[in-house]
């Protein structure tokens, strides 16, 4: 390190200098610009030393502002304007705090989560702390909304921030997604349905104001029109598993109306609506066939696996650190990381040709 | 907050004061104050006019250190030793944080989360960084092992601990645990499969350099010992579905040593071995009972639903974090929360009478 490393000799002042600091502590001088920029590599006793002398010499670096400014908190922020349950009741994120975690371990760097609650201006408070007191050097978002204000808002407050999925329209923000066709798991997963002879569709969506929603619904109706079907329900429902007991329950209660095959937004989704659909008496894949979202961990666990749309979440969560790191490094250029897989349809156990008794 | 209200008018020095800057950058001294300490409630442009202020007056405050020991950082750091995928692999966690986060969000604290991976220095290294460089009030610790170490080195780093569960022995630190009879949630787990008419019953056990793991495999061989029973078998296992894929097969191996019901160590694992069991062609609970431990969401998504021992892990994540809250306070003698409820059994649909094929 380049640093000075002593006072100079001619001139005499009554200003103590880092030189002097490091003299009465008996250390480097570059080991007390470490301890006034936070940087590690200082031990505590060596660190409380450096403090007591600056205090006892009345120094201070020439601006403190050069402190406060130029350190980097080595955390990155992920603000969930969720319920506090978010990570046990929807394990989408924790998977993809997996990710995230994988890339900023190796970099000594820290993921500060905050769970807000679903009151809307709890984000916007957050972000705000977050950036009045500079406690992260960035922050990751998921959740793309229709008219999302929190791009704006970041700017705003020059926090450099990444989207996990796809931005509504010309959203200002790095954002990382799968490559290929948007949601062409969806169709894949249509088209295997339509294969194994279903014509009784019904998809179980999660609440309209997401972007990816609403682009999965519009995939799923295009994919069913070019196989010259329409879906047999659409049900718009929260991404919970309550939600999707009572989806089931309903799209199960008119014989007239019944589906052969249920398409859930998500894994958890899915595996509560396998599960109710049994207790019903109707065994999977049989009388009626299931395929989830997100390719989780549950989906395994469970009998019969779970026929799910596989994304690749935890690439998703590498990509947006990497992403934030190139944003750091003042290379927004290099910040759209190589993209993810495509999502794409892992089938299981949980479909099967169409012909039980609601066939 | 006593702050100084302004320079000593007799005294005129060269040296500006925090009066100065505030007359400059035209806001009140207790806002330089709160720049200067990171505190909330200054907009980014305040802050900005406080900064620029302070470097044109070449002002800092009298000693940096003060600004540097003083502020807090409104984040709880939590260190996991464990792989970067633990969060989507082992729900608990993730139910643990919802609890911690439950009392942080309130408290605009966000929690640090760092996941190091399972090489044993690097949790220390982690735990270094953080004292170091200042980026955490405290730190909430999980997975009590036998000779840990950690408490020992956050005492010599100053940083305020919190341990969620039981320590060995006399660790030296604030713990939070469940009330009541250590683990009797086992002792009732044992009593219930017993009145079922269960004669040999099995365990999968996690790993034995766990605290609670040995604690409960004790309870296990006591409960069984009152009455009148032995272990047919323990596996001692990783906390991993894989793991409990293989420990079921290895049970349900031998016709002559087969368990008609088998308890494990966590959720994750009794929903994968209650699936492997029936993949092998045994009804649950019919010819094989299964009992997990944790209460995760995932025990009431699946058909049958599991049969486990709850603990409420969501209270223990609030109360570690309302101990962190009173330590930080400093009235450690308020860091010890009332007692969260002792774990017990939650009886649900993998149990049920013994006689099936294998009773």
């Amino acid at each position: 390190m380049a640093a000075q490393q002593g006072p100079r000799r001619g001139k005499r002042s009554d200003k103590p200098t880092i030189a002097d600091v490091a003299a009465l502590a008996g250390v480097s001088v570059s080991a007390v610009s470490k301890v006034v920029n936070n940087r590690p590599g200082i031990s505590p006793p060596t660190r409380q030393r450096v403090l007591d002398a600056a205090e006892k010499l009345r120094w201070s670096p020439s601006a403190t502002a050069v402190a406060l400014r130029g350190a980097r908190t080595r955390a990155i922020g992920m603000v969930a304007g969720r319920a506090a349950d978010v990570l046990a009741a929807d394990p989408h994120f924790s998977v993809l705090i997996s990710g995230i975690e994988a890339e900023l371990a190796p970099a000594d760097y820290g993921l500060l989560l905050h769970i807000v609650g679903e009151e809307p201006s709890a984000e916007e408070r957050a972000y705000r702390r977050l950036a009045e007191e500079r406690r992260v050097d960035g922050v990751i978002l998921t959740e793309s909304r229709i008219g999302d204000t929190r791009f704006e808002l970041l700017r705003q407050l020059r926090l450099p921030a990444v989207l996990v999925g796809t931005p509504w329209r010309d959203d200002p923000v790095v954002s990382v997604r799968a490559g290929g066709e948007q949601d062409a798991g969806i169709r894949e997963a249509v088209d295997h349905l339509a294969d194994l002879g279903h014509r009784h569709i019904a998809y179980v969506s999660g609440p309209e104001d997401r972007v990816h929603t609403v682009f999965r619904r519009r995939v799923f109706e295009a994919a069913l029109e070019e196989r010259g079907l329409r879906p047999t329900r659409i049900v718009v429902s929260e991404f919970t598993a309550d939600a999707a007991v009572r989806a089931v329950r309903q799209l199960l209660a008119e014989p007239q109306r019944r589906p052969t095959a249920v398409l859930f937004a998500n894994d958890t989704m899915a595996v509560a609506g396998m599960s109710a659909a049994r207790r019903l008496g109707f065994e999977v894949p049989r009388d009626l066939s299931i395929v989830g979202y997100d390719d989780l961990p549950i989906g395994e666990l469970v009998y019969p696996r779970l026929t799910t749309i596989g994304q690749d979440l935890v690439q998703l969560g590498r990509s947006a650190a990497t992403a934030m790191f190139a944003l750091l490094d003042g290379s927004p250029e290099s910040a759209q990381p190589p993209p993810v897989r495509p999502p794409s349809l892992i089938p299981r156990e949980s479909t099967g040709p169409a012909g039980g008794v609601g066939g």
